[in-house]
């Protein structure tokens, strides 16, 4: 059986050391911060993961969920005695408000626990997980009286919540979206609507782990415009909460059939069918796109940590792997002359494998905490000029976060599967299933060539692209700054170097997207993944900054600062080559790629 | 269900325009094959692949193999009668020796046929295939005895073969095997060896589909050396071969247990017990790893096809449904301004997943039944430069088919389930299991770390390096004729510029690898990648000259051609490029790759 250990030793060094939470003590829910408290919450929800969810996982995925002729769902075996314990303990109620009985930590907290749910159970991590994004919809938009009858609940998990979005002919293009809410008049129905349709892919749609499920569904009301202009979001409990909190009549809401996918097997992906269910409006009628939104940007952040989440525990059991497994002799004469073979770590492309798993995970854990901090700076910072600087690189960010976080967090845990040889094939050893897995992510909460659009197509020229300038401004000034400095030079040059690129692709999109909008969806992936690139550059500069002053401290822990280091130049070596090509492939345009007729595609026999 | 069509118009071009198959009439073998005969073959087996495997395909992957208490396998319903079908045809037999009962066709067409049945149902495909392997070796090594008795009955497929190499505690590292051969001296037992062992990850190695299996099996001799240079290969049948070719006692090798696997479910991968199982020597003792690698070249080319195959079936696919998705609108306006919305074909994003697996699988193509041709050159060639040129280049390009082509192939199958977003991770589509299916690939017949060092550890530096410097020398020379015409001068350019990456980087390695072969080691995967994207570039060249010609000369199918130059534009602007980044990865070396000490990777709490 895989195993896995909630990385907390990096996590305390991302946020003591590198985002320095300390710092932040004027802000709400920071104050409290110290490293000790910090420590505290990483090693127990560290310990939970790891030996209550990860022992889970792959009963999870070979057991699955089960659909009863009934329709309601059974979780796989330990899934509920597990939910129990995680709510008992309080780990789903650490970022959320304390107005709703949250504990009001900041998200870098949250997030950083989110990982370690993630690492050790995704298909387990779903069922809170996406409660927090339809909550946050709720927060957003709902009435008081919704927030105060629904959100203490969701929080504390007790209730959880999904997200209908999609439907058979529609994910994407939600302005296709066929669910009907219309308003009823009846005695004791106060403003509610009847909902009717289909929806499907829900992720967490029924479930045997609380005994409330509160759907919020995108419909349309009857004289809504037929476009993502005329979309309205519901919420709609599986059984109707009644003034008192009590619950009442069952809603008309029932899944269908859950769907056999090729991963997340203990999360019941399911068919939902509403039927006249009783639903009511958040926010106001056809605002559904703007509420729909606030979730999902919640949620990609989310799924971001997911491809983390899988390359991380892969790789620790990759890392296991390649230490125990002896074949082979080291290129340069055998490392273990005592015993038959090497073991895997003296053979390069093992090492290749295992140092781009390293550099990819503490540098994409380092830009996912960064991320929550700029999270909770764009609501909490004091300065309006700060809330706006955070909120833009966030925003520009996320659909990085998202896009090339799963793009490649599928590829390392690919690789680390490929560490095990023919054993990584085999199910009993577990690494196929994280590949299995974290192929998800790739695809939902919008697919990654949506995220690549997001960012390109419109997060780009948002404000008059203010947000990547500010990012440009704050990269050039850390290149310069470092490059004064021996230790930091060659970095920062080969990241200024990068950085360029980046800026080259993005003049280029400036000047050629008008005259051909295709220009610009031609090359918005290889964009998307030049910036993922350079975000966890920068994010690796700042790590060898400060760990060549912890060790010029005299740090206790030095080996730990000078792998940090290494890594670093690693990054530069093998993973910055990559943005000048992408940069290429940006300016060759669109012209070969959409002058084809689709009959060319066809395989004429 | 998916579909799938075989693609026997480009294997057409190919073979008859592109490798111009008419122009060796005076080889053995060749001299039949017209046109015309080469379209009957490719259509009647693209007929029963498409037909009669195909639509096993989904059966074998939900049902898979099951083994029954008394250790017999039974494949999935419909397995025995399609292979009934199969062996009734004659498709085990084209490229076989007609002294053995084979078809004695070029390599060229048994390899498209490989292709095609890989795309319809890679599991099935496997079970011949693998024995094709073990066909090489006995008619390599083999006794006039032993081909008498096993060739005939192995190569019409009444009788399958297996391959016996991986054991517990080692896969790549083969001296380490601990299977053991004992010279029987009893009466009757002429020369015979008993045999004791397990043997792990044995694809066919127990089924239902003959009445018995030839295994191959790798052991060492009680006085044998303790490394590779002690390996030797026995015959081992199920049931003993009497004289008279009759079926004589059970064997004592059974299947222990089938393995739960990612994906290729409907092969029966088997661990074999050896239970002093009496089997035959194949050539000398201790000279079994030149035996082993002859049936491994062959696997290994089968192996790389089946990067192309998954790729292939995952874009036909992908085609058909970008075809009729509809979703979103063309960035330029609407497409289709009758529809609710517009096929997913004019999404730029799309259309680049598609335009890179058409570029891909069509180059590849090319590649593979270009190195077809160059096996059948190096044996049968009537001039002995001629003979070793083609065995040089299909040497040094092998660990490429397989290494790239499975990398790419699988990034592609990839890809193609993204185009289906949500539907791609559902079984019913079929997507994720050409995403599964392929990824073993990568790693079975030797893994792809273990195909970049036989390329660089050991291809390049064969007779001086004369393999890669004929292949410069051909690249070379056809830029410089492609460059004086204007329709090819900027391919031809820009493959120039890529061949010099290659070359520096062949270089660096000259200059670096003996101070520190650990530089060879930790460059050799992204060389292999390199001379992938490199190899399948001069077939793009080709296809786009002839095309132009074609096109010069008033082709009826000027459509076909044009998608051939267009694509070789694409395989140009987005597939060249990455030649650059990795020539600069491996110019890094070692140093970052090899610095840290094992401890450094643990994940400390």
């Amino acid at each position: 059986m895989p195993s896995y250990t909630a990385p907390t030793r990096d996590a305390r060094f991302l946020i003591n050391e590198l985002l320095k939470l300390e710092n932040y003590g004027n802000l709400p829910g920071f104050e409290a911060m110290s490293a000790d408290l910090v420590e505290t919450v990483l090693e127990e929800s560290g310990k939970f993961t790891a030996e209550v969810l990860a022992p889970l996982n792959q009963i999870g995925d070979s057991e699955g969920c089960t659909r009863h002729p009934d329709g309601s769902v059974t979780t796989p075996t330990g899934y509920k005695e597990a939910f129990a314990k995680f709510c008992e303990a309080g780990w789903g109620t650490i970022g959320a408000p304390e107005e709703f009985g949250g504990q009001g930590m900041p998200h870098v907290l949250s997030f950083a626990i989110e990982e370690f749910m993630s690492s050790s159970n995704q298909a387990f991590g779903m069922y809170p997980g996406l409660t927090d994004g339809a909550v946050s919809a709720i927060i957003a938009k709902g009435s008081p009286e919704q927030q105060a009858k629904y959100l203490p609940k969701m929080i504390s998990k007790e209730w959880l919540g999904t997200m209908n979005l999609t439907e058979p002919q529609c994910g994407t293009d939600l302005g296709m979206i066929r669910t009907r809410a219309v308003p009823q008049m009846g005695e004791g129905e106060g403003g509610s609507y009847a909902i009717t349709g289909t929806k499907i892919f829900i992720s967490s749609g029924e479930h045997d782990l609380t005994d409330n499920i509160i759907h919020l569904v995108l419909a349309k009301t009857p004289d809504a415009p037929d476009s993502t202009k005329g979309i309205s979001l519901f919420i709609v409990p599986k059984f109707i909460v009644e003034d008192d909190g009590s619950l009442g009549a069952r809603n008309a809401v029932t899944c269908g059939s859950i769907e056999h996918k090729m991963g997340i097997h203990g999360n019941s992906t399911c068919v939902m069918n509403y039927d006249g269910a009783t639903g009511w409006l958040v926010g106001e009628e056809n605002k559904g796109l703007a509420a729909m939104f606030i979730m999902m940007n919640a949620a990609r952040l989310g799924v971001g940590i997911q491809g983390l989440a899988q390359a991380e525990v892969a790789y620790q059991n990759a890392v296991l792997y390649a230490q125990d497994r002896r074949q082979g002799r080291a290129l340069t004469g055998a490392a273990d002359p005592g015993e038959k073979a090497d073991t895997l770590f003296v053979h390069p492309d093992v090492r290749r494998m295992l140092m781009d798993a390293k550099a990819f995970t503490e540098g994409m854990r380092a830009l996912c905490l960064w991320g929550a901090l700029q999270v909770d700076l764009s609501h909490k910072a004091g300065d309006e000029a700060e809330r706006q600087l955070a909120d833009d690189l966030i925003s520009l960010l996320t659909p990085v976060i998202k896009g090339y976080g799963t793009d490649k967090g599928y590829d390392v845990a690919t690789n680390m599967q490929q560490v095990f040889g023919g054993h990584g094939y085999i199910a009993e050893w577990g690494m196929e299933q994280f590949v299995r897995d974290a192929r998800i992510a790739m695809i939902y909460e919008g697919a990654n060539g949506v995220q690549a659009m997001d960012l390109a197509g419109r997060k780009l020229a948002q404000n008059g692209g203010r947000a990547v300038q500010a990012l440009f401004a704050m990269i050039d000034a850390e290149c310069a700054a470092a490059k004064a400095d021996p230790a930091l030079g060659d970095f920062a040059e080969r990241l200024e170097k990068a950085t360029g690129e980046l800026k080259a692709a993005t003049m280029w999109f400036m000047q050629n997207a008008m005259a051909n909008p295709n220009h610009l969806g031609a090359g918005a992936h290889h964009y998307m993944h030049m910036m993922g690139i350079v975000a966890i550059g920068l994010m690796w500069l700042r790590m060898a900054k400060i760990s060549g002053e912890a060790l010029a401290g005299g740090a206790d822990d030095a080996a730990f600062y000078e792998a940090k280091q290494t890594t670093a130049r690693y990054y530069a070596e093998r993973f910055l080559p990559d943005v000048g090509a992408l940069r290429r492939k940006i300016e060759a345009g669109s012209d070969a790629m959409m002058a084809l007729p689709v009959t060319s595609f066809a395989t004429a026999a």
